[in-house]
């Protein structure tokens, strides 16, 4: 008995080997053969990427720091002139993203864990700067999400430009406000859509509702953090967390309720249902789900050169499964998953970003957390 | 090294126990738990199963036997009157089915290989008959595949009856004849629509196209062993497997093209493509697609009381992967799959067919093959 536990022991021990990167690995996937490349390291749980048209990289460290990392992977100092952030629990700085019109305004956004006057309670705040040589100027709060909670939870989230200039902001439901999900008088469990000034689109679809509040765009959500535009019809794709499984993948449509949490895909820790089941009329269904979870994070459409059978796909970045999902898309089905780099990465992944480069950009969760990236295999 | 190898075929050896069917293990699923029963065994390479309204059931053998099957489980001689039959490699007695208007008619319909004149070619046909006593009476070819060439393979195939009552037969390309099914001149990798006297329903889409075989529906197919229709919107689904992989789930349509082999998800045995890749205008894309293949052979949606969170769901049995895919169904769309059975039961399964009592009941694709039933723990 001894023996054969060290036997296992020594085979579960080489089975956890850590991956060299450096060894050029190749991965042979289904449609593609690719390495797995380390761009830079030494990042404390990276959260949001972003590329700026130089090509420098964008990250933001959820306790608190946002960076500069060269094309080459030089990690530079934080910038300086941060707002105060709460960065407890699953709060922090979240996302990132870069103005359409960059070039022009030279703006960028971060979403962030904003705390209340007392510091008992926070929520999600989105903002705009500039970045002007070591630090941030301009600095102004576009978005704060309402009420703020005592909670150190389901913060989401994701900052997705639409194709009409207009930012979608996707925001958890603090997860101890789970029923303000279901009503519009709050921002809790919502997709929201702003003007990136912070004023509200005329044509938003609540801006008539009486007791709504403007900013909303879609309701009944859990806790966001994927989102990305459809490349060809411009729909929100949307992924959040369900409740002890269930992780939904939405084509998150104006006006729509997603469903938290009233129905869900998510099982009880008993094994028996949450809410009123699967289906409701007047409630959407998710385009897929997870049972059980993967914990799902951020995610992007790929429309890059470099991996041409991949174009049109739906990557998934997942926490606690540690892979990255290749859905097959076709309209507005998912034909097929792959689910790639477990085996050989191993690491909980944030969030997942196309570069400019048309490589696809990773980033471990981890203390010790870095941007990777795939390239096609010679 | 020794002590380790041990260890790990020990340790094998009680992964591959065989499971005691008797023993009433609860297999906790996603959706429902439940136990796997044997009814009958004995059964050699069983393919196609249907009950009578009695609830006795029909199943057929390959090697080219068709026997009745008490509720209880006995199994009874077979029933003579069967039409030569070519039972080698793929071919042999394949499906059954139940006239619905088998109270006033009691015809049932069987599919078979058919040997041609001096045996060396062959194709798929489908027989009706009546059963007295047993013997089966009246017996009537009404459908037989043309041409019939040499082959052993792709027969498909399985008989399931429209809303309507006309009759859908699933038909394999036979393997040396692939590009067939591009063409209508032929019945290879098609989906037929016929009359139960054989005769081709005035409104089938190729009626009027000149030099197209009317009992054409849809083309395009490989080996198409899964058949059923929707229980809501009537549409035939239907499953086929692709090369080296790219097992599909369609919807099929009159007159649609299903691109094989122009278009596959299948691989080559070099990872690389066959035909022109994943798609191309005019030909359809499948709705759900397994990579790698899991050999999937019959399907049954799920419409009884007995499991109430299957009801709707896309149960699709497979040989190789010896599961049962649950596919959770929203409208046209696949939101999920669970895959079911291999560690319980492992065998490779031919079929899946919903009961007259609500169970599932599955057949085992063995030489000592069974009957077997999921039956909700108490
Ligand atoms: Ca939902
Ligand atoms: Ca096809």
């Amino acid at each position: 008995m001894f023996t054969r536990t060290l036997a296992a022991l020594s085979l579960a021990a080489a089975l956890a080997a850590p991956f060299n990167l450096n060894a050029k690995t190749v991965v042979d996937s289904e449609r593609a053969s690719f390495t797995i490349e380390t761009v830079a390291d030494g990042l404390k749980n990276p959260w949001g990427l972003a590329f700026l048209p130089d090509d420098t990289m964008l990250v933001s460290e959820r306790e608190g720091n946002l960076r500069l990392v060269s094309p080459d992977g030089q990690v530079w100092p934080p910038l300086q002139g941060l707002p105060e952030i709460y960065a407890k629990g699953q709060g922090g700085l979240l996302d990132v993203a870069i103005d359409p019109d960059y070039a022009n305004n030279g703006r960028i956004y971060f979403s962030y864990s904003e705390p209340g006057e007392d510091d008992s309670t926070n929520s999600t705040a989105v903002a705009s700067a500039r970045i002007q040589d070591d630090k941030l100027v301009d600095v102004t709060r576009i978005f704060s999400q309402q009420p703020k909670v005592k909670s150190n939870a389901h913060f989401g989230s994701r900052l997705v430009f639409a194709n009409d200039g207009t930012l979608f902001v996707t925001l958890g439901e603090r997860y101890s406000q789970k029923d303000d999900a279901q009503t519009l008088d709050n921002h809790h469990g919502k997709v929201v859509r702003i003007n990136t000034d912070g004023s509200v689109p005329a044509d938003n679809p609540f801006v008539d509702t009486k007791g709504a509040l403007p900013e909303i765009w879609s309701y009944g959500h859990r806790n966001m953090q994927g989102a990305a535009i459809h490349p060809q019809t411009g729909v929100l794709w949307s992924g959040e967390h369900g409740a002890q499984g269930g992780d939904e993948i939405n084509l998150d449509r104006a006006a729509k309720n997603y469903g938290w949490p009233v129905i869900t895909y998510g099982e009880d820790y008993g094994g028996g249902e949450i809410g009123e089941g699967f289906k409701k009329a007047g409630m959407e269904t998710p385009v897929y789900y997870w049972l059980p979870s993967l914990a799902t994070a951020g995610l992007t459409f790929y429309t890059g050169e470099q991996f041409p059978d991949w174009q049109g796909d739906l990557f998934v970045a997942s926490l606690k499964a540690q892979t990255l999902s290749r859905l097959d898309i076709e309209g507005e089905r998912v034909l097929h998953e792959e689910r790639l780099l477990k085996d050989e990465l191993g690491k909980r992944l944030r969030h997942v970003v196309q570069g400019p480069d048309g490589y696809l950009y990773l980033l471990t969760d981890e203390s010790n957390g870095a941007i990777v990236r795939l390239v096609p295999a010679d």
